[in-house]
This record gives structure tokens, C-alpha cells and sequence, in this order.
């Protein structure tokens, strides 16, 4: 597939320049010194000759084929050069020029003119404000940045000119090679979204990386980043985390739902892994690039020294890998082959006087024992062997075998040989053995989201939509999460004590007897309320109680009612929001009233399926306790499924609530179901009228 | 002060080789080529001259003066080696040679052997099985590790060999130098803490490091690792955070007061900071030898690039450092002299076409404005000018002032100029920026543990230790934390309804009735507990209830206990556990029975002085209720605090209970003291008999 962003027929330079500190002249000297192969066109009507190239004096007298124009001209006169190129019918353009929307209303204003423009000769625009784009393979570089990254298989969006300036400059002397780069400007036209499309459509691109400080358009965004990431794996680092500007929000669900987690939670969906560090997302490409997927998350270790295996064990764990348990076989072959004091379980100690053959044996051994998905490789300085053969030997091994094998050859001045021997075996080296443990379990984080990726259909839940519908106008939240299959306590109206002990008997456990009185406000004040009534007597001494405490108040009593009471039950929250950019996420987590302190809660995109709801439970720490845990018994698991699939269709059903929060949900002992005691919500302010 | 180990006056390599690829041959060719301007003497029967230098048959023959022997012969002739050392009268020795505790019982034996030899010499050992000692200043190098650190004022003190080689490889192309290195071994002489000493005492050194995967003595280090860090900067690594063999524990404190926790404790109290990476540890030690310690977190981001700038302030948020509010004049001065479109606010981005005279002018005001108590100063790569001419500007413009300075000048290949002028101005550099966070989060930990080591004074309470003893025998822990001033909810032994009215009248709030029957032991189940008594009315009816469930068992009654119920109080935790190497912690945070599903908990080393008492507590995220939150009021902060100084010293002066833990410890509102609801204990073994 030819995109004329990354594989152009001809190119056009509006704007090159004789002046070689100006961007026009970057331009035109990058894309001949990065040997693009396609014809090269300066226009400038000033100049006859730039680095060595004819210049012409307007676009439209520029040869065939020419499918790109590089925009380099001051702002003012973009609008015309870009008309220009419509004209000539060059479909597609990077503005690089700076001084639009960035700068203010006016700016603004001529980027609606582009717009117009493009829209009127269907041109696709990269930028204004951009750097342009790169493709290492064509190869081409419409960009004014000093560099060329190496050929590779990571594909790189931005949303920074800059990042990409750095991330080549550092690249260079990092052994990572890149396929196509785009920096996107302030995207009037082409967006993330569009180029993430381009990009994965890549046949050299491997795994697609990104910088985005935001998105265009959210659900799509979504949309089309899973079926991205189902193809390749799918890196981003997103920036602007900080504090935003306090909202007011009346709900725990709306304070605890942030802009940051909300982008967590709908990468999370789209099958996106989001890097903390620009280091850490280049190290995960890299090795997914490069090596396959674990299996399963247990690693062994090979080591020639303690301490270096030592921290490469603490950080397997604290990242939740396994130190895996070696077999008999390999065990009885390591104490065969290795030095008689080595240590032959894992980590596995080779010792410093060992060679790259002990090691070739000790790294096969492990590649084909069944209880081993991943192996480390690490070597501490030593004085005995060159490092390139360690190099080599852990190349040729790890290459017949389909486990994946990631090296810390540690130290800098003496081993730089040996990484590029392992860069062509397509080891992925970290200079320190502990970042092993982050790339790892991100490879196993890619293996287990491809495996239920699939898994995430719809259950919908049948409910009277017009009946819905009223309820949620009367924010009847308790009958409308009723209408949906969710449950609160028992509660019975009774009007005589004969009928409440008779209700009693309708209840397992103890109840909670109220006062009902037109006359009384605050009832549990003047004695109206009697809790853990749990016998016939029980319920007529607390009748009298009340009774007697209504007559001392001279107010008339209606009746009382009896409610279920729930005791020692784990109080969990569950609710959705409506995010601006990606819509409705339900929320789940330990509730109560301490849910803000905690923040034991996560978050799925709405409507989610059961195995996404049971997903969204197993993030939180609630649900070791929900899973049987002390004192408590099992919960009735399969019922909080059943509550945050039913607030998934909720959302998706009525796009009119903004929030929806049961806290506390009581959940009740397996196969006994859950009980929501409070809820509260509210409703768009568009949908208000 | 002269040091043998680092500074000595002559030098006898006893078992000196010819071999090339032998140890005795590497030790030898380091103190030739490495500089060592003292006298080197090979010691080898077998040889006349080793690398150009006379060979001596043996030490006694070495002329003066000589005070360190580096020992390399086999392990079964290294005593007759280390006697011979002692009765030249050659006062220190580093043992490389292996082979011993760490191969079993026959080489544990060796080694009490050599502990005897030097206990009869007066000699001091570092090893065997270790690396050696380099001083990069005197300059001296006792290994056999290929290479020399560049001098340097950071100390390293390490537990394994092969992190040292890895160490002096990768610094030598990181731009850190280093003043004195040593890798212990099996340390049966000089250890970790002996080691801290001698090296926070060597002028040269601004930084102490380590890396260590034990102690020798829990206390002596806690107490020698607190003098040293008073003096300087102190960081560590710890290896070995695993796992541990699961032991079986009673207490809640005691399965939350692991290995890793004890030795972050540990650390905490002696002013040592623990760094999660080598390279994490090595950022900071670099920043605190050159820069001087921030005076608060308010960080000012220079950028001439949005996108670098904003994953910088994301990192610094996160690791809890504030985004300065430029001060007016600031702003002012910067409107004037920076291009119009640039940003004036934090981060203050001077846009790509600025160069190092507009980044100095920006630079001299963040320095100058008093808001600021750091900056970063960030270059995204550019083509305008050179990274060098950037590295000149910040190292003079920061070397005038004395605020906090980081740069992030971003790549690799074009930018290796400019790192050696900012490493000579001792500007630290870090390759992305928001690495920048965490060194500057370390400096200001180490600011704030300076300005607290002095206010950790004991404030002692007085007891009749006699009675304690006899209270701690019985197992009498609620009589014993009485004693110590601890609180518990109040109750009265009632033996008629009407005295049951009457203690009712002296508790606030209501009260619990609870049977009193030799009879019945489960009370709760057949009626025998009413709670939430709030009324002298329902504590008749709560007698008369009780009463006619004991009737119905044919039981006696032999009276209630009124006891104050406590409503709606924060839970906290609040215990000491007595770690095998650190001695008696004690425990602080979120109560209840879920303590171990959040571990909203942090230790403390008892005892613990008020201060450090309130430090434990504003660790942990109860905290936050504690000072007021959502509906519970302040609680009583104050009475929390005398709790856990009255832990500590139980702790202190009854060295035979094991642990001792209140949970739930309820705090009261402000004023309204704690009360202990339950405690448990237990005993040392040794003292069980």
C-alpha cells in the first residue's frame, strides 16, 4: 500500500531555501542527504538553484509524478501555497510551518482556511506545526531534524515535534531502529487516530509506539486502536497528567475517575500499554519487536555473578513474575555440566570463571525445560572472555528456540561490540538486570490482553425501554437498577406489629425495624430506628419502643418498616461516569466511606462484557477479600458481575445520566447475591431541560 | 588520615603471577598501571621478576615500609600466607582468594583459622573471597577488575564483587567518578559498618553508596549509619527483597513487618536512602556531590520544547514536588526578554529558536526569583546551536547561585560535548526528563531527615518496672498498656439493673450490656449482648431482655458489664514487633480487619520519640482521616502519638515480649483520647522457659 506521507512519488519543497539556517533548506537537505529516491522539487520563485537542484518558480510548473508537498512558507502564505498544490493535484501535504491555532484566535482562523482548501481539492494535510514524517524503508525524511534513525520495525506517532528530534538523536546511539516517525502537529486534518491506521497498515512496522498529550475523538480513538493493537502490539506514553483543574463532582465515582485514569482505562481497553518513561515504551518495543511473547511469566536466571542476579530476582518479583521452579532434568544436567560449587537452581550461578560454552549449555538447558518461559541472561564484567562471544553464542541458542530470551550484558566501555552483535541476533540487552523485570511483564501483559481480547462480547439484559426511560426522568434510581436486575434489602410496609413480626419471618437474619411518620424527620434521634432485631420478641419489644417514643413526641405513628439487615458483608462501590472523550466507565472497588481514601478502585469502558467485569474485579484488592479471605467467606462473585454489567448497559442505554454510584454494594455470601444499599445519581446538564 | 586499605604506604601481592589470566597477575598490573606511587612487592617463591618488578620468595623478606598484603594464593595456603603477613608485622590484608564459608563447613572452618591468625597480629581483613579497595585519589587499585573510575567524590561500599566490576565499566562511560570502592566478601573481619566509617571519613568522598544484601549487626549499623549520615549523603541498595520463607505469624504485625520493610525501616531511621536501581542510586549520589541540597520542592521547568517539558512536570507532580508560581517580577522580566509566543508561566518554554543567551537571561531569573527553589533546565535536540555552548551558559549561570540545577539536555550522539562541560561545571544531566523527579525528590527526603535527626530525642515514661515485669509474665497485656497510660473503653461489672442505670449515667454515649454467666459462653448467640444502649430506659429493657434470654436457657445471671460503646471512630493499628536484626519496630497504620488487604501500614525503630512517632503516622494514608475527612471530625492525633511512643518504650524495657499489637486502636475526636479495643501479645521463645 502506497501512502504518499511515507512513500511519496515525488515531493515538492514550497518554500526551500538557499538559506541554510532555515527550515525550507533542512527540508530539501534531508530528503537528499537520507537518499530519497523519488524526484526532489524546490519551488521558490526567488531562487534558480538550491543544493545543487533546480528550483522552480511555482508548483504548478513542477513535473509529474509529485504526490507530496512539504509546506515551508510563512504562515501568512500557506493558504495560497496550499491552494496551489490543490490545484496541481497533489493530494497530500506536510504544513511544517508554525503560527496557527497555537498562537491564538487568528491563527485559528486561517487553519479553518486550510481546511476549507483541502476539503475542496480532498487533500490530506500533516500539521500545521509539525514536523513531518519519516519512513526509514522507502527511505524518506520530510523533516528539517539533523538525523536519520536506523532502519527497524517501531513505528513512532507524536504529538511532539521535539520528542521526535530527541527520540532520533537518542536512538542513534541505542541500537533501536525505527520504520515510519510522524510528528503531527496541531493536526487540522490527520490525527492520531488516522495515522495510527497508516502506520499498523505498515508491512516494516512491527509495533506502533506514540507521544499523545490528548485525542481527537475518543470512541473512535478506541475504536480503532483495539483492532490496532489485535494486529501489533501498541505502546504509548501519554503526557499532561498532572493535576487538572478541580471539578466539583458530587460522587466518589466522579472524583476518583480522572482524566489520567480515564485514558489508563480506555488504553487498557484498546489493548494500548501505557509506558511510564520515554526508556521504558522504546525498551518494551524493542523487545517485542524483537523476541516473542512469553508463554506464561515464569523466568529462569543465568547469571556469572550474585548480587546482578539478585536484583534481577527482586524486580521479577515485584513485578509479579515467577522465579521458576527448574525441572529434575535440567537440574541433574546443570550439576553435570557446571562448576561443582555453581548454583544449579534459579538463579543459576555459572560462576565468573565460566565461558560463553558453559553458558551456551546452561541457556539451552533452560530454553528446553517445560517449567521455563523466559530467560535472563545476565553477565557481570569479567576478565576471562570477550564479551561478543556471550553475544553470539546467546544469539544462536535463543534464536532455535521460541522462548524469549533477554540479555544484561552490564557495563558500558567494554561491551559495546557485544550489544551490536546482539542487536543483529535481535536480543534485546537492558544495561541493568532489574529493567529486565518491566519489559517482561509487559510482553506478558501483550500475551494475556491478545488472549481475552476476543472474549469481550455483549450479555445485553432485556428491560422495558419506554419504563426505563421515565425512571430515569424521575431519577428513580433504586426502581431503574431494580428494572436491571440488581437488588436491595428486603423491606416490608407494616401497619401493625402483627404483620411486622410476620415480615420478620420472610427475612433471613435480623432486620432493621423504622418508624414511618409524616410527623418525624429525623427518626433515629428520637428513638424511631431499632437495628439487629433478630427474634419474634424482638420485633414487639422494638415496636413498643418505638411505640412509646412517637407518643412522647405526640406525633402519630404510620407504621414501621421492616428491613433486611446486612451484617459483616464486604462493602464494595459500584457505579459509572461519563468521560468527555471516551464516554461511559463503570467504576468498582473497596466502597464504604473510605473509598477516596483508599482509591482501591478501577475502571472498563461501558457496556462491558462478564469477562471484562470479572477483569475490572481482579485489578482491585477487594477482590482477594470478595474471593474468600479471613473471616470472611467466599462472596457471591458471579452477583457483582451481574450489578457492573448491569450499570454498563445502563450507561450505554441511557446516554442522559452522567453518574450512577450503588455505595455501599453489600456482597453476600456465595450464590446469595448482592445487596445495593444506597444509590445516587445524576443526569446530564445538555439533557436537563 | 591514613588508611592501609585505601592509602597504603607499601603493598605485598603475595602470590604475584606471571600468568597473565591469573588473579595474582591482575591485582599486580592494576597497582603498576593504575599509578600506585608506593611500593609494590610480588611475592612469589617461584618467580624472580613479574612485569618488570623484582619478585620476593617471601614477606618476610619485602623491605619497609608495607602495611597491606593482598592475599591471592590458594585457600588451603592462605593462613600460612596471612601468619607469615602478621609476623612481618603488615597490620592489613585483603584475601581475594575463594573457596571458602561460601562453599560449606570445611571452608567456614578456614576462615575462624584466619580470624585466629588475625586476632594473634592485631590484623584487620577485608574478604576473603572479595574484590579489593580502590582510591581513585591516593591513587591506589587492589583489584584485578580491568579498569579505573575516574576520581570522583562518590564512595561505594558493596557486597558483591561482580556489582563492583559492573559498576567501575559502566561509570567509566557514564561521567561518574568515583573517591574509594570496596567489595567485602565474606567480611569475616571488616564488615559494611566497620566500612561506612572509614569511608565517611575519607575527605575526598561527599557521597556514601552501597550495595548490601545483609548486616552483620542490626544495631551497631542502624547506630554508625545514623553518625554517618548526619554527615553525608547516604544511599543503598538492597539485594535480596524476595520472598522470604514464609513464617508462621500470629499477629497481623507480624506478617506485615517483612524482611524489606524491616530493612527500609532500618534505613529510614539512620538518614540512609534506598534507591529501587543502580542507576537510580548513582543519579542521586551525583546530584547531591555536586549540587546543593534544594531548600523546598518548588520547581521551575526551563524548556525549549512543550512536549519534553510536560512529561517533566508529570514525573515531578507525581513524586509529590510542587510547580512554582513564578513571582511577579519573574514574569515581568521574562514577558520583555523572551520571544512573544513563548511561555511565560511554568515550565517556561523559551520555543526551538531560542538559543543559550536567551536560556541564560530565563535561567539568571528562576535562579533569582524566590519562589524557586530548583529548576530544570531542558534542551530538546535543535539545529540553531551548539548543546556545548547550553552546557557553558547553565554551569556558569548555576555556579552563581546556590539553587538546586538539573539539566535534561535530550540525545545521545549530538550531545556528548555538552555532558563533559555540564559533568567539569558539576551540573548533573539526565538523558530524559523526567528522571529529573526522582533525584530531585531525594534531595529534598535527605533536606528534610537532616531537619529532623536532631529532634528525635526519647521522652521516657515513668512505670513501676516491677509491676510491668509481672503483668508482661501473666501475659496481662490490657493491665500492662494501662500501666503505660494506653486507654480502654470504660466498663463496670453491674450486679442489679439500677447499678447498670447508674454506670450507664457516667459513660458518654451509649453503651453495650453484656451477660455476665459462668453458664453460657457464647453470650452473643442467645441474647446476651445488646448494643447501642442510649437511654436509661433501654438499658432497662436491654436488663429485662437479657434477663428473660438467660431464663430461657435455665441459666444464671450473674450481672452485666456496661461498656462504653465507641461509634464511628477511625480504626487504626498500632503494635511493635522485634525484628531478628534490627531489633523492636513499632507499627502504625489503618486499623480493623482488613489491615493486611490495604497495608496502609509503616514502621518505625522503638523506641520513638514523639516527632518520630507523628512522622510514622503522617506515613500512612489514615492520616488523612486522622487531620479530618468526608464526616469524621480531627481525631485525637495527640493521644495517637503517645500510644506508639508508650509502644516503643514497652518495647525497650521488656526486651521478652515478642510482639504486642492494639487493633483496633478507635481514635476519638480531638481532646478524646484513643481506646485499645483488643490487643494481643506473645513472648520470645528464648524467654518461654
Amino acid at each position: 500500500m502506497s501512502d504518499p506521507f511515507f512513500a511519496p512519488k515525488g515531493v515538492a519543497v514550497i518554500g526551500a531555501s538557499q538559506d541554510a539556517h532555515k527550515l525550507g533548506h533542512g527540508v530539501l537537505r534531508n530528503l537528499i542527504q537520507y537518499r530519497y529516491k523519488g524526484g526532489i522539487y524546490p519551488v521558490n520563485p526567488k531562487a534558480y538553484e538550491i543544493l545543487d537542484m533546480t528550483c522552480f518558480p511555482s508548483v504548478s510548473e513542477v513535473p509529474d509524478p509529485v504526490d507530496l508537498a512539504i509546506i515551508v512558507v510563512p504562515a501568512k502564505v500557506v493558504a495560497d501555497a496550499l491552494r496551489e498544490c490543490g490545484e496541481r493535484g497533489i493530494g497530500h501535504a506536510v504544513i511544517v510551518t508554525g503560527g496557527f491555532s497555537e498562537t491564538g484566535q487568528e491563527g485559528k482562523e486561517l487553519e479553518d482556511e486550510l481546511l476549507d482548501i483541502a476539503g475542496s481539492h480532498g487533500m490530506s494535510i500533516i500539521g500545521p506545526n509539525c514536523i513531518g514524517t519519516i519512513d526509514t524503508h522507502t527511505p524518506v525524511n520530510t523533516t528539517f531534524v539533523v538525523g536519520m534513525p536506523e532502519p527497524g520495525e517501531i513505528g513512532f506517532i507524536s504529538h511532539s515535534g521535539a520528542m521526535v528530534a530527541a527520540i532520533i538523536d537518542w536512538a542513534s546511539g541505542s541500537g533501536i531502529g525505527f520504520s515510519r516517525i510522524v510528528s503531527l502537529g496541531n493536526q487540522i486534518d490527520v490525527n492520531e487516530t488516522d495515522m495510527m491506521r497508516t502506520i499498523a497498515a505498515d508491512p516494516n512496522t512491527k509495533v506502533i509506539t506514540g507521544y499523545i498529550e490528548g485525542v481527537a475523538d475518543g470512541m473512535k480513538f478506541m475504536e480503532q486502536a483495539k483492532m490496532t493493537a489485535k494486529e501489533k502490539p501498541f505502546l504509548m506514553l501519554k503526557g499532561g497528567k498532572g493535576k487538572s483543574g478541580a471539578k466539583a463532582v458530587a460522587s466518589h465515582t466522579g472524583a476518583l475517575a480522572g482524566s489520567t485514569e480515564a485514558f489508563r482505562t480506555a488504553f487498557r481497553h484498546s489493548g494500548i500499554q501505557e509506558a511510564e518513561t520515554i526508556e521504558e515504551m522504546f525498551e518494551w518495543a524493542r523487545a517485542m519487536a524483537w523476541q516473542p511473547l512469553p508463554k506464561g511469566k515464569r523466568v529462569a536466571v543465568l547469571t556469572n555473578a550474585g548480587g546482578p542476579a539478585i536484583l534481577a530476582v527482586d524486580a521479577l518479583e515485584k513485578y509479579g513474575l515467577e522465579i521458576a521452579s527448574l525441572s529434575d532434568d535440567t537440574k541433574a544436567f546443570l550439576r553435570k555440566r557446571l562448576p561443582k560449587a555453581a548454583s544449579i537452581n534459579n538463579p543459576v550461578d555459572v560462576l565468573a570463571g565460566s565461558g560463553p560454552g558453559t553458558y551456551t549449555l546452561a541457556l539451552e538447558a533452560l530454553l528446553s525445560d517445560d517449567n521455563i518461559d523466559a530467560v535472563v541472561v545476565i553477565q557481570a564484567p569479567q576478565d576471562w572472555f570477550l564479551p561478543v562471544s556471550l553475544a553470539e553464542v546467546v544469539g544462536e541458542v535463543a534464536g532455535s528456540h521460541d522462548k524469549t530470551v533477554i540479555t544484561s550484558i552490564m557495563g558500558k566501555a567494554s561491551v559495546e561490540d557485544a550489544l551490536k552483535i546482539l542487536q543483529k541476533r535481535r536480543i534485546p540487552n537492558v544495561a541493568f538486570p532489574e529493567r529486565s523485570a518491566s519489559v517482561l511483564s509487559a510482553m506478558i501483559e501483550r500475551r494475556n490482553w491478545l488472549a481475552n481480547a476476543e472474549k469481550r462480547s455483549k450479555a445485553p439484559i432485556n428491560v422495558d425501554k419506554q419504563e426505563a426511560e421515565k425512571l430515569v426522568e424521575d431519577r428513580n434510581w433504586e426502581k431503574l437498577l431494580k428494572l436491571y436486575g440488581i437488588e436491595f434489602p428486603k423491606q416490608f410496609i407494616s401497619k401493625t406489629v402483627d404483620e411486622a413480626v410476620e415480615y420478620f419471618g420472610q427475612v433471613d437474619g435480623s432486620v432493621a425495624i423504622k418508624l414511618i411518620s409524616d410527623d418525624i424527620s429525623h427518626k433515629s434521634d428520637i428513638g424511631g430506628v431499632v437495628l439487629n432485631v433478630s427474634s419474634e420478641d424482638e420485633v414487639r419489644l422494638a415496636w413498643e419502643k418505638i411505640e412509646s417514643a412517637v407518643s412522647k413526641q405526640k406525633a402519630t405513628m404510620d407504621g414501621v418498616i421492616v428491613q433486611e439487615m446486612i451484617i459483616d458483608a464486604p462493602e464494595v462501590i459500584a457505579g459509572f461516569v461519563r468521560d468527555d472523550q471516551f464516554g461511559p466507565m463503570v467504576l468498582f472497588g473497596s466502597g464504604g466511606t473510605d473509598v477516596e481514601l483508599y482509591k482501591d478502585v478501577d475502571m472498563a469502558i461501558a457496556p462491558l462484557s462478564e469477562t471484562a467485569a470479572l477483569d475490572l474485579i481482579k485489578r482491585t484488592l477487594i477482590y482477594k477479600k470478595l474471593k474468600g479471605w479471613r473471616q470472611y467467606p467466599e462472596g457471591d462473585i458471579q452477583s457483582v458481575i451481574k450489578v457492573l454489567v448491569a450499570l454498563g448497559q445502563i450507561a450505554a442505554d441511557h446516554p442522559n445520566i452522567k453518574e450512577l454510584e450503588i455505595n455501599p454494594l453489600n456482597v453476600l455470601a456465595r450464590s446469595k447475591g448482592s445487596k445495593a444499599l444506597d444509590v445516587r445519581g445524576s443526569l446530564t446538564v445538555s439533557n436537563g431541560m
